[in-house]
């Protein structure tokens, strides 16, 4: 029997690598013949770097880059061991966190560090770049992320705009002469959780821009000028992202990404499965158990599980969640591919106990799972 | 697929029935098409007159009895529909709660009530008595419900014992001529979970004595008395029940039924099983589910899951059991019969919750365990 444990980090308990030892353990102890391959998964937010270099070899690169107010900042990405595939993601160079030390400015906020980061990246040989794009304190449309690769965003007067989405009010023509070959050749995926359009009233400036410091002026100025953006980048033969599903992500970045790179925009857990190799993991399983810190209705979104189980259910593979909390009606989650989800815990617990313990309650679990599976 | 549903009760939750019917619900989810069989166990304790009842049809028959001090009790056992199987739980007439409200008198306390309700369901046609025994208030052998079926306890000079154990301490000749051809043809099994000798350091008067309020020198008067019984028995032919497991269960009173009626011990989970028809109902099944409050190491002794393991797995009949609370390892489980085992909870939760929300979270839990063995 082949086994693949393929779960989440269980947030605030254990790491995904942690939660594959605890899975595996149970599996051998219900099936001691059992071929156990662990591959830790993520969902292209915390945890995707170290998840990538545990599949793919390589190590993380720091570079110094510029953070969203334009001051320097040293920030890593991974670079896999064959050198050809990277991952980068926003908010090591771009995030918000990075300017909660000074007053909002949303306006002018932008993404260049994370384009530094990708430049990198592309310069050691990366042709394969996956962004993890989230939390970002800028709605510049990706706008900074773009010039750092070589794009031009001029005004009227042929003028370069200077940083944030507010100067995009301004954008005249986009000139990408300048981007290189090497980029030119490089596959960009987008793991992008959100379906939120570019613009409009469920936009990157309307929904997310509060969050970010954006006043009501802000978020319309915002607005407008993310839409001149789009505008610009349909008239030069683009594609159309201003109601683009998930453009809106990372305030806008994603838009950009796809407008002007041809980024391929996709769930987060489904491109890091790809990006550490489950699939092909999975065609010789019998089984895959997967798991999440929390398993619900949530999860048939861009979540660890429901991509496992969407992967498992296109081979054939019964698919096993384990979690710290499962909530149901889990009918979606089965259409898409589960065959069964149980929580680790073994009776009243409370959370703190709940993490405390969850290695041995999910080694404990996994092995009764396996049981029944093997019946 | 045929699915048969075997719970104990959750203790402060459930009945068995209800178990049943929340279990019922989650295998329909799913498995529409299934056959679910709903047979609601017990161990022998609690809730078993209800199951074998609601198994064998039949009525709860109310006796005036007598109690363990000589009082008039009204007392109720369980006969079949059929009227020839009947159920009867020491603890209605013979219990140590009937006599909270008298000084203890655990030297002269007897076992005659129990003995009154065995020869009424014997007198209604009962020729097979389950007799489920523990929580006696009395160490007399079961000379009490003897002596209520026709035996009599005689001293040297040929006059009738008084009530009690200590009384046994006179035993001389033990007269069994009065007892019906009725009660001759009747099968007597004893549902008995302990493994205590009837005498010695383990013995009835030794394990359980102090708990019916006998001092120290009481105990060593009771188990000399219990001796003498022993050998009276031994004496005329009857087997040797001074060391036989289980015969100091209730006072002695399992050693007087296997020595004087041929009663046959077994543990009350597996006797109960019998008597509902469990087996036969496994025949053509796909699955049993059972399930109690609390699956542990513990459960490998004479409860429910593990007698429903066992049966199943005599059967071949994968077995899986749901429980308020799992304590592993399970390894004897295992061993036993027993496939896997989950708890109801779902994340973390306190015992109140767990309790309040069984219904739907045995549903919830149930269904997944069904959908991991069909898969």
């Amino acid at each position: 029997m082949r086994v693949v444990v393929a779960p989440d980090s269980f947030k605030g308990s254990l790491s995904a690598a942690e939660v594959c030892a605890a899975v595996a353990a149970g599996v051998r102890r219900a099936a001691p013949d059992a071929r156990v391959a662990a591959v830790p998964m993520a969902d292209g937010g915390e945890g995707t770097l170290d998840c990538f270099l545990g599949a793919r070899g390589g190590d993380a690169v720091e570079v110094a880059a510029t953070d969203p107010v334009g001051r320097p900042v040293k920030a890593r990405y991974a670079l896999s061991g064959d050198g050809r595939s990277a991952v980068v993601e926003l908010a090591a160079a771009s995030g918000l966190p990075l300017v909660e030390d000074v007053p909002p400015d949303p306006v002018n906020a932008g993404t260049a560090g994370t384009g530094e980061l990708i430049a990198d990246a592309v310069r050691r040989g990366a042709r394969d770049v996956l962004v993890c794009i989230g939390g970002s304190a800028s709605t510049d449309g990706g706008a900074g992320l773009l010039r750092a690769l070589g794009v031009r965003f001029l005004d009227a007067e042929g003028e370069e705009l200077p940083p944030g989405g507010g100067a995009l009010a301004r954008l005249a023509s986009i000139d990408d002469s300048g981007v290189s070959e090497e980029v030119r050749a490089t596959r960009f995926r987008v793991a992008c959780d959100v379906t939120n359009p570019l613009v409009g009233p469920d936009g990157a400036a309307a929904v997310f821009g509060p969050q970010k410091g954006a006043s009501p002026a802000e978020v319309a100025e915002l607005d407008a000028a993310l839409t001149v953006f789009a505008d610009a980048v349909a008239a030069r033969g683009g594609p159309r992202v201003h109601d683009l599903p998930g453009a809106g992500a990372a305030g806008g970045t994603c838009g950009g990404l796809v407008g002007l790179l041809g980024a391929e925009p996709s769930g987060g857990a489904a491109l890091v499965a790809e990006a550490v190799g489950l699939p092909a993991a999975l065609e010789d399983a019998d089984l895959v158990v997967t798991g999440e810190g929390r398993v619900d209705g949530q999860s048939a979104g861009g979540k660890v599980v429901s991509a496992v189980a969407a992967l498992a259910r296109g081979r054939g593979v019964p698919c096993v969640a384990l979690a710290g909390g499962v909530a149901g009606p889990l009918d979606e989650l089965h259409a898409l591919g589960l065959t069964a989800a149980f929580s680790l815990a073994d009776g009243p617990r409370t959370l703190e106990e709940l993490k405390a313990g969850a290695a041995p309650l999910l080694e404990a679990v996994a092995e009764q799972a396996v049981r029944l599976f093997r019946r």
